[in-house]
C-alpha cells in the first residue's frame, strides 16, 4: 500500500455561515483521498464495490488545527499506515500553503453485500 | 393526489459564507415535501423503491425571493398541480412567518430499475 | 451543563450508492443535537455567533457500529462529559430502534470574530 | 462575458441510494462553472464578496435527462447568455462523454451587504 497526494479547491457550498468549509466536509475529502491512492494502484474502487467488495468506515478521528476557507486550494496527503487482510488503517494531512488544516486517522474494514466482514480485495497485494 | 405541509429547520450545515441558506438545500427540502406527501397518503417511498418504482426528477425550476438563515423555521407546501399516469407535477412554496422564500416547480416520472419509464404506482389512485 | 436527545429521519439525499446515511452526515448530526442541547437551555448558538462568540470543533472521533439507512427515525443522545471555561466536551449516541448505531465524541472551544480562544459563554454556568 | 468548461469526477458522497448523483449537486456543479468562468476572465469571485458584491441566484431550471453515476467524469459548459448591467444569465451543459446528463439555467443579480441590488461589478465589462 502507498501513499498519495490530491488537491482540492474548497468549493462555495462547501463553507458555513462561519465563513469555514464547514468541518463534515473534511470526512468527504479524506473519503476522495483514499479513492485516488486506490486508482494510483490501478484499483477502481466502483469495480471493487460492483464486484461486491465494500470498504465500510468503522473510525474516525480528526483533529482541526486552523479553518479552512472557500476558494482555498487544500493539498491531501492519505498515508497508508496499517494494512492486514481484515483492516486498513490511513491518516490524513489536509495542508494549505504547507500550514497543516487538519489531520485525520481511519479504519476500514471490507464487507461484502450483505454486510459481513471479508478480507481485504486481492488487488490490494496484502499478505 | 393530495397536498401537504411541513416545518424544517434550516440547519449550521446548509449554510454558507453568506450566512444564507445555500440555494441547492431547496432541492433537498422540497423533496422531503414531495416524500411527506406520500406518507400522508399511507405510502412509503422507500416500500416504492425496494418494489422497483423510482421516482426521478426530469425538470426542476425554483424561484429565489429571499434568503432563508441559520436556524430559520420554515414552512413548504407541496401541492400536487397535475397527475396523469406517465407524469407528476408538484408545485412548492417556501415561507418563513408568511413571507415567501423560494417556489419551485417539479415534474417526476417513474422508471423500473433498468431505467425505462413506467406507469405510476397503483397506491397513488391516478385514473 | 444537561444531557439531550433529538430524533432525525435520515434525508434521501443523505444517502450513498451503498444505500447506507453517508458517514460524513453524522457530523451533521451531532451539530444539530449540540445546538438542541444548548437550546434546551434557553441559548441560542445562532445569538451567541450573533454577540461574536463561536463555538468551533477541535475534535471529533466517531466509531460506527452499524449502517443506517434511508428513511429510518434515528435517536441521538447528547450528553456532556465535561465542561470547563476553555474546553467543552460532548458524547453522542445515535440509536435506532435501541441499537446502536455510532457514537461519537466532540471537543468545542470558543472563539471570537478573530478566531482567538475565549471563555464560554457566560450563560454556560461553567465554574 | 464567455464561455468556460471544466471537468467534474463525481464523489462518492455526492450519489444517493438510487446509485446516481444526487440532483441537488447539478446546482453546486453549476456554481463551479460560474465561479471558474469568471477566474477566467482574471476575476476572484472571493474578492467580489470581501468588496462587498454578492452574486446571487434569482431563478434556476434544470432538465434532468441522464442519471450521472459514482465515478463518471463530467464536462460542464458554462455559457453566457445574457448580460446586464442589472442581471446575468447563464445556460450549462453537463455532459458525459458527449452525452447530455444535464441542462439548466440560471439568473443571477448582483446586491451589497444590505441585500439591496446594485450593478454588476465594473469588471464584468458590461455596457
Amino acid at each position: 500500500m502507498q501513499n498519495g497526494e490530491i488537491t482540492i479547491r474548497v468549493r462555495y457550498a462547501e463553507t458555513d455561515r462561519m465563513g469555514f468549509l464547514h468541518h463534515a466536509n473534511h470526512l468527504v475529502f479524506f473519503e476522495m483521498g483514499r479513492i485516488e491512492l486506490l486508482r494510483q494502484m490501478n484499483i477502481s474502487y466502483k469495480d471493487l464495490e460492483d464486484a461486491g467488495q465494500f470498504l465500510v468506515l468503522r473510525n474516525i478521528a480528526v483533529k482541526y488545527k486552523a479553518p479552512a476557507y472557500y476558494d482555498d486550494i487544500l493539498t491531501l496527503k492519505t498515508i497508508t499506515v496499517r494494512a492486514t487482510p481484515f483492516r486498513l488503517d490511513h491518516r490524513y494531512e489536509l495542508l494549505r500553503d504547507g500550514q497543516l488544516v487538519a489531520e485525520g486517522d481511519t479504519t476500514l474494514v471490507c464487507v461484502d453485500r450483505q454486510g459481513q466482514v471479508q478480507q481485504m480485495p486481492e488487488s490490494f497485494n496484502i499478505t
